[in-house]
């Protein structure tokens, strides 16, 4: 169209993608090594000039953003609270999403050094200690936000209070005169999990009452992993009458476990989630959940990533905000009592 | 703590924000010039030097994606698409939310340029001719995804078949055998909301029938506007037999309004949403929908971006995505029929 070479005449020229030439002329390392010569020699003999010209002079400061999928309600809701307050700093936003794949993450950080971002934070996604060195020597500080295990101590991190939610949820259950309650997990490793399940139990403790045996699953936090998990425990011989659910997502697949196993919530089983997502109160019945305050842990998750970038100190590392809960129509007092 | 001067000493000492001082350095506009002189001095004075060293020299390309709002389900869908195509080619993904304001337009523009971002794709949010013609002269292209407007000819545009999406629900319930359907549109100026209606208008001609006077109501495409569309539909004295919602967030709330005033879904009022979005499977009932593959949308937004990034021509500079109607639980034959 202008006479110039474009990146699509030489992956033509070299049997390529498009893609994969982008790849050598942004200098990363997935492309095998023939290819990238190749491309590299083709690239030079017809004269590539990159379109950047001197008005595409790099100058806006960038943070990053890595996060195992973006498919989910509750990294969106995050999501809004970083972006408002990196926004506002007059920085840009780079998302990424890693999959769990350790590929991908591999191929995140090597891209996150080329475009010299300022700092990252981290979603429910982990680096290795080598990767996390490797930050380090570039002095680009990260935030970790509900990390897979629990982040080394000197590893800012921005949580919610995973083990006094789950507990008011239980306490709340138990009150009601619920002894059969279940609790279903997120993915068995993550400490947001252990932490909630650990509050389910010392909900039991301080009523000096036991737990009930084999009422415990683990799911996925989605929608099937919480109906999957619902339906094995409504399958038991002595059911719960009470489902912690632990995400708002799983609660949705109780509800739908339930209605196929031709029981009503609230009147033959409680359900109470966790996060308070937006569906959650206008599903029907509107869900008993333990609010999470997620815009507000991804803002704050930001702010600290301002104040290290900036160079401040932190007055503390490891940041818990309050979660609480919120009494809807799904949970009432179990039937025959 | 490492005995060079902060971002955070610097703005004590000017009594402004930390984001100001920001602001200052990546030469953004929206500072006050006095401020701005003020913390230049203070910044030449105590000879501050940036963290960016040798080691954060940018390298890696930038793509930006500017949406009106990220909390929207829909927007999520798209961004998962979109994000794996950029992902894939080495590139960075930045994003911006505008909240349809102006003024975040024009600073997200000014970042774009600042940041030498190589193109954009707009979701749902405009740009005034000005800013059209700023990005041309920089030789930045864009795509946009679902317009407020119509966008003029030459700016590459994906779209989802909204008219015939329309037409094939409200044939849907046209062959159940119903006549007082409603329709609820999104917000009234949006070029979908128009298509939509026109759709569904079309699918009345076709069956030589006149669409229903006063069924026609505007929502936001959220749960609430959902609401009280239906709500006040329901209030009518020959109030509708089915509501085509224009959104699955508003079948939502036609699902809440029907059963705040006693009505059960299908048996007394059909349903059908726009957009197929996760929870429409698992809703009670299952709802019937018009799918639009969202991800795939911003899938094809990107890989055209990365075209016109790499300076080949197109076939079409718009593309309209096939969408098709999901039959689930939420229709059904009118009562009394």
């Amino acid at each position: 169209m202008t006479g110039r070479t474009t990146i699509a005449e030489i992956a033509r020229t070299a049997a390529v993608s498009v893609s994969t030439v982008s790849k050598v002329l942004n200098g990363h390392t997935d492309v095998a090594e023939d290819t990238r010569r190749r491309v590299q020699r083709l690239l030079d003999e017809r004269g590539y000039r990159r379109r950047r010209a001197a008005h595409h002079q790099r100058s806006g400061d960038l943070l990053d953003l890595v996060i195992n999928d973006l498919d989910t309600p509750w990294g969106l809701a995050l999501l809004t609270g970083i972006e408002e307050v990196v926004e506002s700093a007059g920085i840009g936003l780079v998302i990424s999403a890693v999959h769990s794949r350790a590929a991908l993450t591999r191929r995140w950080l090597e891209s996150l050094l080329a475009r010299g971002s300022q700092g990252a934070i981290l979603v429910l996604s982990d680096l290795d200690d080598a990767q996390r060195e490797q930050l380090r020597r570039h002095g680009t500080p990260i935030v970790v936000i509900d990390g897979v295990s629990q982040p080394p101590p000197d590893v800012p991190s921005v949580g919610a209070t995973n083990f006094s939610g789950a507990y008011s949820a239980t306490e709340h259950l138990l009150q009601l005169g619920h002894r059969r309650i279940a609790v279903i997990g997120g993915p068995e490793q993550l400490a947001c999990t252990r932490a909630r399940i650990a509050g389910y139990r010392a909900a039991f403790d301080a009523a000096d009452l036991v737990a009930p045996r084999g009422l415990l699953r683990y799911g996925n936090f989605y929608h099937d992993g919480g109906f999957r998990a619902a339906r094995s425990l409504l399958e038991d011989d002595d059911p719960p009458t009470a489902i912690f659910a632990g995400s708002d997502m799983h609660a949705m697949g109780v509800y739908e476990a339930a209605r196929k196993s031709g029981r009503t919530v609230p009147d033959d089983l409680s359900v109470v989630g966790f996060d308070d997502l937006n569906f959650a109160s206008w599903t029907a019945p509107g869900l008993t959940t333990v609010r999470q305050p997620l815009h507000e842990m991804g803002a704050t998750a930001a702010r600290t990533l301002l104040r290290l970038v900036a160079g401040e100190a932190l007055d503390s590392t490891s940041i818990e905000l309050a979660t609480s809960l919120v009494v809807r129509d799904s949970t009432a007092v179990p039937s025959g009592t």
